[in-house]
């Protein structure tokens, strides 16, 4: 059985008899069936019972039955109540949208509200940049999904998408003040996709896709950035990629290999398998070479897509064909975004001195930790409970907040990479190990750093709103 | 030349002489060129000058800068600067996006992002109607324009409505509770509307359309209301609609008339005054005459569209053809909705006895209220500076508010009849009288008395979602 977590984890309304032993049997009784109590409410008794709370962390909603069914019942116990907490706090949704001024009265209304908004309003008629400093496209993200990709869960449709979206919009605000919202869109094809975007544009200072199925997804995230003025970023992709590559930089650091020399297997060839092998050939890796279920990827196999056959021309510079065992062959680094357990222990042994491990399946990845801790240099995960969880929080927060503070209006591959060398920096020599070579998801320092790395990358690679706009003589 | 007001207000700031006068000189030139001080921020000299902070209402933006000329340049006085206060409390926008729950730590992540979330997701997957209650779709409305008929500034494009949609998103918030969210759509037909709006909707749980041109607006929310489960209403509609009623109600309180007996013109046939025409004569009016430019509307008229063909068909019994001033001889009720100064007092004169006058043209209404004083038995229009305000923030919060408490599918006629009530009830009979038919904006007894009435309405007109369920045997 997994371990018991709050994401299972269930408020027990209990009443007890006020007689010894009585709170002994409940909580040893949880304990026995694998329950963890994660909060007690307290009491003071005054009469012959009393009620009581249990907060208690389970391993899944079964498993919570079977702690409600080995409590209630016990001599003097018995179970009122028991809610999921995870379904509670999704009780009218998760987000709400709030004034940012005072509203005290009339007169605050005559400028937030007619008729003084109509001067605003007219400032952005005259120059439409004005909407990128006089509303919410100042610091504001649409999360757009269809709901066909959505966590493993597949194609779910966008209503049911619409929770992760949320979650992923507080994520955006608490590590980075940059607003987001979702957008889960009820479309049938990447091309609707594309045209609804297009058309909410004026709303949004920038677009995060996300969960939307490949090979559509490629398409859409290039025709939006081709099309739009704002930043459009497919956090499948990138966000998983920069991550991979801070990672990636500090493993090599441990390793002492050189970056240019490393040949590097990635498993999957979906959004984040592609995004990876680009920025890593981005930033000047020996090789790559990407494989999917059926193998290695060359010029002229067979079950290829666009993403796919630009793989084939940029990649596998030896044009190895074969399984993912043969290509890691003396490979250094190799990189899973594929499924459980798709790759073994022999596997690795065969791999160049040193290995890099990072298998990325979630929730199940390609190898567990614990099979190769011996013979591999550095393992990483996608996982919270394992070090080195490859989490792409630590990338798209900062990424937003260095777009917007530079008044971006792309997230071109210099930006990423300097995204990816900030988290990297993010970790000290001195802590800098084989099972820290990535900050943890609340290391608040990341953000900043991001942030002013991706600004600054914004500048150099020309991409700031002024500097566009200054060859046309604007301001 | 118009009053000073908020909306034009400015905030100096301004370098003072530490010599006896100066304070008076900069008080008494601003007066003098008809700038109201709002605030002084107050000082202790410690040196030969000082800097003070004044906030001045203006009547426009050439005033401030009349008022700055006035004042820069006095002895002892200079304008270090001079701040906008509208532009400045937008910039960066109106609105943010927040959490509704805690999020202190890696366990409260996994409850409300993975791997907590995805089951959820499955739970609204397998039941799309858990998507009400488990998502933001419980208590959010999408405030929906293309910016084809910005307040009275006409078709100035999406990203310039920006502003006002996040004005009225505040509105929502700020009256009931609402969270709302301004989509401003980059569309070139009300067909593209119609389309953008049904592929958004699993994120929203109602729409609001607002400042969408006529005759196209009529179709959009006709063609929405049909093809979605959640209420749909446009306020430009709707919301003036159930405003003029409420104040008509009681407006012939005060006549002493019959509701059944009246005959009402009605000048603007646009969206509003088509809406208006169809809430008297669903409240059972006597009789309705719309007019447009061209006079008054009847069978077989030519310069028609579908609206007006509806309005043709219910309307004008006596088959008036003619003038708005042919109309109103011998009209109990005038209103509206049209462009300034498009009545006199002769029109008014001729009306039947205690005429009452919607004058609700905005800024500059069909004729003044101070021309009529002396006859017209009650006199409204849409402006804050007169009495009885017709200003539909009375009616849009509380009618989401109620919508959403039923979990209500659609907006009846029903539900805006008992919103007009509920808004008319809200003034006592003993504070009942010509200059006080309607209550004001910031009357906080509005949305909880509209929002009770508008849910016990859906519920008796068998729109809520649990009324449509049961028949089909859910739960």
């Amino acid at each position: 059985m997994s371990r018991p977590t709050a994401a299972f984890s269930a408020t027990l309304e209990v009443e007890l008899a006020h007689e010894p032993g009585t709170l002994g049997r409940l909580c040893t009784a949880i304990g026995d069936v694998g329950g963890n109590i994660r909060s007690l409410r307290g009491f003071t008794v005054t009469g012959g019972s009393l009620r009581e709370e249990v907060v208690v962390d389970a391993a899944s909603e079964a498993h919570v039955e079977d702690i409600c069914e080995a409590v209630d019942g016990l001599e003097g116990v018995k179970v009122i109540s028991a809610v999921d907490r995870t379904f509670k706090i999704h009780e009218g949704g998760k987000l709400e949208t709030i004034s940012r001024i005072p509203l005290r009265d009339a007169d605050d209304l005559s400028m937030a509200y007619t008729p003084g908004v109509a001067r605003v309003c007219m400032a952005i008629h005259h120059d439409e940049a004005a909407s990128h400093e006089l509303t919410i496209r100042k610091n504001t993200v649409a999360i757009v999904s269809d709901g066909t990709a959505v966590l493993g869960l597949g194609d779910i449709g966008p209503a049911a998408a619409m929770p992760v979206m949320e979650g992923k919009a507080l994520l955006f605000k608490e590590f980075a003040d940059v607003d987001a919202f979702p957008i889960c869109l009820d479309v049938d094809t990447p091309e609707e996709i594309i045209e609804t975007v297009i058309r909410l544009a004026p709303t949004f200072g920038g677009i995060n896709l996300e969960d939307i199925a490949a090979p559509g997804a490629f398409e859409v995230e290039a025709r939006l950035r081709e099309a739009l003025d704002i930043p459009v970023f497919h956090d499948d992709q990138h966000g998983t990629a920069v991550v991979a590559l801070a990672a990636l930089e500090n493993a090599v650091r441990i390793t002492g290999k050189e970056f240019k020399d490393l040949r590097c297997v990635i498993l999957g060839a979906g959004a984040a398998g592609v995004a990876c092998a680009k920025i890593l050939l981005g930033r000047g890796i020996g090789d790559v070479v990407v494989c999917d279920r059926k193998g290695t990827i060359y010029p002229g196999r067979e079950d290829m897509n666009t993403a796919k056959e630009w793989i084939a021309e940029n990649t596998n510079r030896d044009q190895i064909s074969g399984t993912v065992a043969e290509a890691m062959a003396g490979a250094d680094v190799f990189m899973g975004l594929s499924g459980p357990g798709l790759i073994t222990r022999d596997d690795v042994a065969a791999m160049a001195d040193k290995p890099i491990v990072f298998a990325m399946a979630n929730p199940d990845p390609e190898i567990l930790p614990e099979e190769i801790g011996d013979i591999a240099a550095v393992v990483a995960t996608g996982r919270s409970d394992y070090p080195n969880q490859i989490n792409n929080v630590l990338a798209f927060p900062g990424i937003f907040r260095g777009a917007f503070d530079a008044s971006a209006a792309d997230i071109t591959e210099g930006m990423k990479i300097a995204a990816a060398s900030a988290i990297a920096a993010a970790v000290s020599s001195d802590d800098l190990a084989p099972d820290l070579i990535i900050p943890t998801a609340f290391d608040r320092s990341v953000v900043p750093a991001v942030s002013s790395a991706v600004a600054a990358a914004a500048k150099e690679d020309g991409v700031t709103r002024s500097s566009i706009k200054n060859p046309l003589g604007g301001a």
